[in-house]
């Protein structure tokens, strides 16, 4: 039984073939990485661009009594490996979406790519995921300080630089959900292949 | 075309048939598992018993020239942080083991028990790497200070509490890094199935 369509052109998803489903999934998985690539550059940048110079005053006699002090990124050991993982998630970013270009065009991707692909996901959102919380916690002090070892809180100095270093923060936790997302997806993926 | 064994003995795994591999991979999936409740349990124990007391020298006249000091983890949101992650890390590894031993005793463990698994594997993952990086932060400055802004290290002081916490801290990677092994394990186990 055949039946005619009211469109005469060639179309590659008509309703009688059933759709390939890996290829749908891969147009999400592209997405996601897009947003994981806008998310880890922007997350660098803000970083990057934390500096902020204040002059304070010192308990020093004038001309003395005033000094410039800086807050930069580079202060904190912290904040460095979150600069390092952010760069390294922006690599991985611009590289896995080669794979999901690459990948989209075929009408069926190879088991071997999702499966090198949750491994490697996995392992960025846990680098990404350390990463947040190694910076959270040190901007966690920087706003509340903690009075029981003495540490002062710096953010009612360096108000600017703390904003940059939490936004950063909190936009590489979203990098990070986004890959815990990426690994769900892939493995989904797997799923529906092996009934 | 037929061969008779020398055994008479009906065995589950004769030579014949093709071994099923689920079941082999579920009994490295329960060893990584029993590992990871080991790991957890003794990140736990050692942290919770980290407090240490001190008496300490003080600026004031005697009777008042020393005075008793605590360090102990509540005194820190990120050790808080450490301690919840690892109590829920104890609890779904217990959880997983007991979805591990159903699975080791089928012949074929079902596809979506591999999805699941691999799912709240790494959402887990991500939850230990995150404290993992946390408790680090928190114990790298406790350790060096920041002369940048002036946190003065408590580890020359503390040196019990500081040693409870970096074990912890290790042991918590250790632990994470077990959980991206099983994520692996599972997405193995499904793209060997997916063939």
């Amino acid at each position: 039984m055949t039946t005619t369509t009211s469109s005469g052109k060639t179309m590659p998803e008509s309703g009688y073939v059933p759709p390939s489903p890996p290829r749908n999934l891969f147009a999400v998985d592209l997405a996601l990485r897009l947003l994981l690539l806008a998310s880890t550059v922007s997350a660098l940048v803000v970083l990057a661009t934390s500096k902020q110079t204040k002059t304070l005053p010192t308990n020093s006699l004038p001309p003395f009594s005033f000094a410039t002090r800086s807050a930069y990124f580079k202060d904190s050991p912290a904040l460095i490996y979150l600069l390092v993982a952010l760069s390294v998630g922006v690599l991985y970013s611009i590289l896995t979406i080669l794979a999901s270009c690459f990948a989209i065009t075929r009408p069926s991707p190879s088991p071997k790519l999702y499966f090198l692909l949750i491994v490697y996901d996995a392992l960025m959102a846990g680098i990404l995921a350390s990463a947040t919380g190694t910076a959270g916690s040190v901007a966690y002090l920087g706003l509340k300080g903690n009075s029981h070892v003495g540490w002062a809180k710096i953010c009612n100095v360096y108000g600017k630089f703390c904003r940059h270093v939490g936004s950063s923060t909190i936009v590489t936790l979203v990098a990070s959900i986004l890959l815990v997302l990426l690994v769900i997806l892939s493995s989904y993926s797997l799923y529906r292949r092996s009934h």
